[in-house]
């Protein structure tokens, strides 16, 4: 990615966590970008455009946030740490959180944020079955759990907690406790 | 309630559900209302008052939507019926839902909206963990559950799955199917 691109990007994101999908102007993000509005709309086309490659970069960013987590336990401690990874207190997953949220809620009103939306959040729930079948593998996680069923639900838990998190209804540290809690139910152990 | 006070709040809820809380204008409501906006004023202050009144009026609908349920079976039938009716796929359920949902995602960028929304969160948790103990005390669900922390974890996924309802990348019977089975799960029968 060149890093022109790249800052815009990064702009975007941040006015999104910051103002809302809604509040977004193509305007402001090149001028905190530091491009051209004609650059903009030279990579993205449009309002749309620039929106549907932000969730993308949102979602890479969370990617490499969760590959960052504590990757020393087994493959279900290791998985249970990437969904609790994404309720962490940091600026970056915050602001990662904030513009995922917004852009979920958002996609009601913007027709055109949907199909980008969906394909991520695929993206996302099949990572999460494949954790889960590896973890089966070793024999870690029952193989009676359906994976990507599990995927799904466990994903859209992390979702739903997250929302009560930024809404501020929950400290992260509580929606963590829920989330694993709710995991050692969702994922249970072999034998 | 006076049924210029309902008009005002059944107008609000449909117009968060269709545009948005960012695209909600006093003037609007009162106008599709049928009422002047001093008459609005003098209800509900401004506007911070709207959207908190217009939360508790849609909270007070969802339960009533739930109620209505089927409530032939056993008490832990009757729950999983409670929360399945929250993704029904009815213009009433869609509207409340809808008008939910944004409420949640607005409450990070609209800090007013954020104590009522957690009050009212927290009365649905309350309910849905007495649920949780009127099922247990007939050994319909297991004494293992920790009824305020399933409770927490079980709306929270209602929620998720709902925000995924809503923007398009579930149906509404797909998303019913996935809570249900999570359910099964979170709520496992006693013995």
């Amino acid at each position: 990615m060149t890093s022109r691109r790249e800052a815009i990007l990064r702009a975007s994101a941040a006015a999104i966590a910051e103002r809302g999908v809604r509040g977004l102007r193509v305007g402001d993000v090149a001028q905190v970008a530091g491009v051209s509005p004609g650059l903009l709309y030279y990579y993205f086309k449009d309002r749309d455009g620039l929106l549907a490659a932000a969730l993308t970069y949102i979602n890479d960013r969370s990617r490499v946030y969760r590959k960052a987590a504590d990757d020393s336990g087994s493959p279900r401690e290791q998985l249970i740490g990437q969904l609790l990874a994404e309720l962490e207190n940091t600026p970056e997953m915050v602001e990662n959180s904030l513009a995922w949220n917004e852009l979920r809620a958002s996609a009601v009103y913007e027709p055109p944020l949907r199909e980008p939306l969906a394909r991520t959040s695929r993206q996302w729930i099949d990572e999460i079955a494949d954790a889960i079948r590896v973890a089966q593998v070793v024999d870690d996680v029952s193989r009676a759990v359906d994976a990507p069923q599990v995927g799904l639900i466990i994903t859209a838990l992390t979702e739903g907690l997250a929302a009560r998190w930024l809404s501020g209804e929950l400290a992260a540290e509580e929606a963590r406790a829920h989330l694993r809690s709710a995991l050692e139910t969702l994922l249970p152990r072999s034998g």
